[in-house]
């Protein structure tokens, strides 16, 4: 059976991803990067996520980025933006972008993928909503796949995992459609940058997935404030 | 005033490597992962290092590499293999390979070179005597370079970090010489793969120090077992 590690942080779009990899016969390892996020609630979905789907061997790994000062994700000084609306988000690379968060969260997934003796890695980056973000873009993933093919044990015995970014150039929309087909929990996952019991409504991940539960004409099942 | 982040483990390579980024006037802030090695006596070696050199600012992270099994630096399981001389170390890639460390610990460097508006990265890392470590090839070093180059924000606005091994073509007796050229405190330095107060004199990497200050005709200041 194809072994694979899935970067699961909770989310619509890394649990929409992990999904893919199951639907595509993978023997899944899920991996969640605990970084010093402000708010634990993206775990508890990735932990209800994993449960959902009975994987076994979900690894979490605490990895205090918070030295990385400067992100609103990351940093209690730094406001995460609430806007009216999706159409209010700005051009360039928001105030969320935590310095090369997705190389640290792919080199971590690529040691324990060659662990595992697995031969894939899924993320759930996406370069449409999120075009802002340098490693969310497919020239990125491309170099880092290069690196992997020089720079790892698997890569010099020829066969270095593969990264797949199953949703990279999907909408919003067609990200909820194929939750959707794949039977995929969305009620279980949590996009809002903010913690609590119900999600902001106002901060842009929550603005995006609230425009693509629309546009898919479909209602999101999380509770709004 | 130049900055960069220069990775330090606290053995000898990494030591000179920093020294080395010193001397050619950057602001150097040390980093330093604890990725659950299985002596912490590198980390004091790392802490004397920075207060030698009374460098603010040392980034100490937690990153448990456990749940990558499989090398002996890392798991109880695997042992340190121990020899009679440096010419008995074997060809290929070492049990003390950890699954994409380097690869780890650039990444994280290059996140917090982006924090610090950073330009440069320095490794200890070597392709001489350890040829068996596939991410301390040149070609590695190259790959992630374009990685960064493309994948972080630094990177999309023209002045990605560069990555700096110094001493990677280098044999042990040169980076010895060059430590003592640059008035490295070799005696604060640990390369032992196992803890304790003497060093084993044992391990590869303790026969490859021995041997390094050997040929460069000196004597190294640590006590042996």
């Amino acid at each position: 059976m194809m072994r694979a590690v899935s970067l699961l942080s909770g989310g619509l779009d890394s649990t929409v991803s992990l999904a893919y990899a199951l639907s595509k016969g993978y023997d899944v390892t899920p991996l969640t990067v605990r970084y010093g996020q402000r708010h634990s609630r993206e775990l508890e979905s990735a932990r209800r996520v994993v449960q959902h789907y009975g994987l076994k061997g979900h690894v979490v790994m605490d990895l205090d980025l918070r030295s990385f000062t400067g992100s609103a994700l990351t940093s209690e000084g730094v406001a995460v933006p609430e806007r009216m609306s999706a159409s209010d988000i700005g051009e360039g690379i928001p105030v969320t972008y935590v310095p090369a968060r997705n190389i640290i969260f792919l080199s971590v997934a690529a040691g324990l993928c060659e662990t595992i003796g697995g031969e894939a890695i899924f993320i759930g980056a996406n370069a449409i909503d999120y075009s802002g973000y340098p490693d969310c873009r497919p020239e990125f993933f491309e170099a880092f796949e290069r690196t992997l093919a020089v720079g790892t044990k698997a890569g010099v015995e020829g066969h270095a995992p593969k990264v797949h970014a199953p949703i990279l150039r999907m909408t919003k929309a067609e990200i909820v459609r194929l939750g959707i087909d794949l039977t995929v929990p969305l009620e279980l996952t949590w996009s809002c940058y903010q913690g609590g019991e119900k999600a902001c409504g106002r901060c842009d991940s929550c603005l995006l997935r609230l425009k693509g539960f629309e546009e898919a004409g479909t209602k999101d099942p999380l509770d709004y404030r």
